[in-house]
């Protein structure tokens, strides 16, 4: 099996400073696509300490991903450990490279200095994998028969270092050997920088370069999105239905507070067809699931919007359908489900915006809640999430309206209403009439400030997600 | 210097299913006891792996922390590892973490099966940390001249292995030698569970108990926060302030995208002044200094509010301030603004709310900005984000107010509008008055749509921390 090594250097890793989650990614999509992370390490922003560590890497691992240690201010050591471990006999410049970090200055109307143009500098022995979102560059060392040595062998590193980003030659035909591995037992090692948009904006070519250069095992997955059945529960319910899976046919668990439970089949081998086992999921847990993939809440209720306003214009002879529109109204989760649902690239399409009413005379003033509703139920209370819902649907002329009000935490909680506990409402008003449809929820968690505004808003997007999927049935 | 490892065991890790974040929280702890983490690494639950891994961590560093691979699943694999490695002629039963296991288990009204029996079984060279929050024992080896044979020499051990959690005897002498290490160079091997509430719930009695066994330096940190400045930039104009700080005096940079840049000094020995430091490092980059330690830019301006309403209560010879109060108006941001200052518990007592007008149709019925200043200027403009500023003043009814107007991307740009670009506006209405003073700030970002979002929002506070902190003066 192909096997791989993640790396991550720098010092504010081992001074607890930030949270290393590039590896967890980067090891996902290793998994994804068959290749066996042995180890990750952290290691400092040491000369020493990166020669070494790269190179036992190198000697037990096939693939080895080094992320971090390439910002402007510290660059130069890893770039050094590099080249010495590759055997660069210097440094190349890599016009692609500059032309981003022109680009990104000029953006951010920063003069360019030194520091920046350094950035652009790598080993000769690298071939640059442009970074569009940062300054640094990633680059790729194909190593032919690496043996501990630091002068790499093998005709495959020398061909492929010219500049050119797509491999050929010796590299090619290696591939097409039967063997999982490089001719000769060489190793490929990719540094990217440590920025995680960066590192993982780049993830998808250097997997592509992998599946290149490497012969892995087909595997192929499918992944169903639930939401609404907590992990253990769900278990349970799925129990005889995991038991007669396929022997090729592996079931993993993927909870997620955001998402809900991902349900990931993954086939070793054979034909992906997957239907017969998500016909006889779907029947034992019906609505919770969701999607499938990538698919998250906020995505999927753009997409039931984009179609309500399909049928609708099929429904009246119009060619072309205008998603149907949705507004927020906030108290509880303070903005987090406006944020949630314009992370979705295109939104404004069918969003129209939120209200965030963290103050009872802003729900008054603005959602034109009735100020008896709050006196005598609360703010927190059924008839409130209500109204809220009602409010922010007529101010912001809305077919779909979600609302929330609850208790995050840490104060502000009661015996009758403790802290994580919080009311959610969705509102739907079918075009052309003035009735307004109301479905409401009370939740109930006992977690962090931060963990409760999360589960509050993920649970009133699904309460919103079954509201319009009645619609569509 | 007294140097440690964390040990990360588990499958789950590799596959990159959960990321590991108690690696980073030891290290901190550690870091701030002035022990050095000379890296981390992770590895899956197998026995080979594991004692591999383990020998190496023990032969080059003195303290070496193993987090996971103690579940009541994979119980076995973890401690038969440990019990090889140090030596253990086999396993004790914990009588203290066995009364653990029935109060927890009687307390969720589970009957105790054998597996959760053997949870109590460690190896005899162990001393046990009792863990309350879970059924894993938290395992401690004093390892007196650890140098790499599977059987630790030296009496240490063995006096210390009979059951009390408290060291005596060649222990304590050897700390006051005044070596920064156990006499014969001797290791300490801490296993904890992975699950990260029993974990960190843990660590104040490993840091006491590393503190007892090794004379650590005396070191202590201070936690500059700035905004404003990249930190390429500040790294050029701080360079001869660093320069200048004492030989035992380092400097840190902790970049956030959120926070901004953090400088962490730490001082080695001596008295732990560094108000001299601090003072200079004003003189240079003055207003960019905004807080320090774990402030961030919400908590400081809820701070800054809270100190707006003492300076007017004592102006009125008021007794209690009331908080000056704050509102948002987003449209690129989505939420996001809203979602970080109520990130802060009893923001409640300063803000308000916002209108998340993601339809221009929104900016104008909601927050009232005139259609003629969308129709000649556009959505994303000066005069736009003015009039959003001062709409969500005067409909939330609110001392100050922020307002952001740009495009996050993907889709949306043009040449004169790019991508990443976004107008900021900050408002204020002096009390008692009906004159809002504006002030605005064109930002320019080339990230990926959340990035942009995330810059666009934390560049928004700070324009507002800034217009609060002209009427502070």
């Amino acid at each position: 099996m192909t096997t791989a090594s993640i790396c991550t250097i720098g010092d504010e890793i081992l001074i607890g400073q930030i949270v290393d989650t590039n590896s967890s990614k980067i090891s996902r999509e290793l998994n994804n696509i068959g290749v066996k992370v042995r180890y990750m390490v952290s290691i400092g922003d040491d000369h020493r300490e990166i020669v070494t560590q790269l190179r036992k890497c190198l000697n037990e691992t096939n693939i080895v991903i080094v992320t971090g240690g390439l910002g402007p201010t510290k660059d130069d050591i890893t770039k050094e450990a590099l080249k010495e471990l590759t055997g660069a006999t210097g440094y190349k410049e890599s016009s692609e490279q500059m032309e981003n970090i022109v680009r990104i200055l000029n953006a951010r109307g920063i003069p360019m200095i030194d520091t920046n143009r350094a950035q652009a500098l790598v080993p000769d022995t690298c071939t640059v994998i442009p970074n569009k979102l940062g300054t640094a560059p990633c680059m790729s060392f194909h190593l032919g028969g690496y043996n501990g040595s630091s002068r790499p062998s093998g005709s495959g590193t020398s061909s492929r270092s010219g500049g050119s980003s797509r491999p050929s030659g010796s590299g090619t035909s290696s591939r097409s050997g039967g063997s999982s591995q490089l001719s000769g037992g060489g190793s490929v090692l990719y540094s990217l920088p440590g920025v995680p948009f960066e590192a993982i904006g780049l993830l998808p070519e250097i997997i592509a370069d992998i599946k290149q250069y490497f012969n892995l095992e087909h595997i192929t997955h499918h992944t169903i999105v639930t939401f609404g059945i907590p992990e253990s529960t769900l278990a349970k319910r799925i129990e005889s239905w995991e038991d007669s899976l396929p022997e090729n046919i592996k079931l993993a668990y993927l909870p997620n507070p955001t998402i809900g439970v991902r349900l990931r089949l993954s086939q070793f081998g054979g034909n992906s067809d997957f239907s017969r086992q998500i016909a006889e999921l779907q029947s034992i847990i019906g609505d919770a699931i969701y999607g499938e993939g990538d698919d998250n809440l906020q995505t999927v209720i753009g997409r039931m919007l984009r179609e309500m306003g399909r049928r609708h214009a099929a429904g009246q002879n119009a060619i072309v359908g205008v998603p149907y529109t949705l507004s927020v109204a906030e108290s509880c989760t303070g903005g987090h489900i406006s944020e949630l649902i314009t992370s979705v690239p295109g939104c404004s399409d069918y969003y129209k915006g939120s209200v965030t009413s963290y103050a009872n005379e802003v729900k008054i003033n603005v959602l034109k809640v009735p100020s008896e509703v709050i006196s005598s139920h609360g703010a927190v209370s059924e008839e409130c999430v209500k109204a809220m819902a009602e409010g922010v649907l007529k101010a912001l002329d809305t077919d779909f309206s979600v609302a929330t009000s609850g208790i995050a935490g840490p104060g502000g909680g009661s015996p009758e209403k403790p802290v994580g506990m919080a009311w959610l409402a969705a509102a739907y008003r079918p075009r052309g009439t003035s009735n307004i449809i109301i479905t409401t929820q009370k939740v109930g968690f006992a977690s962090s400030r931060s963990v409760n505004i999360e589960r509050f808003a993920s649970y009133a997007l699904n309460l919103l997600r079954l509201h319009i999927l009645r619609q569509l049935r």
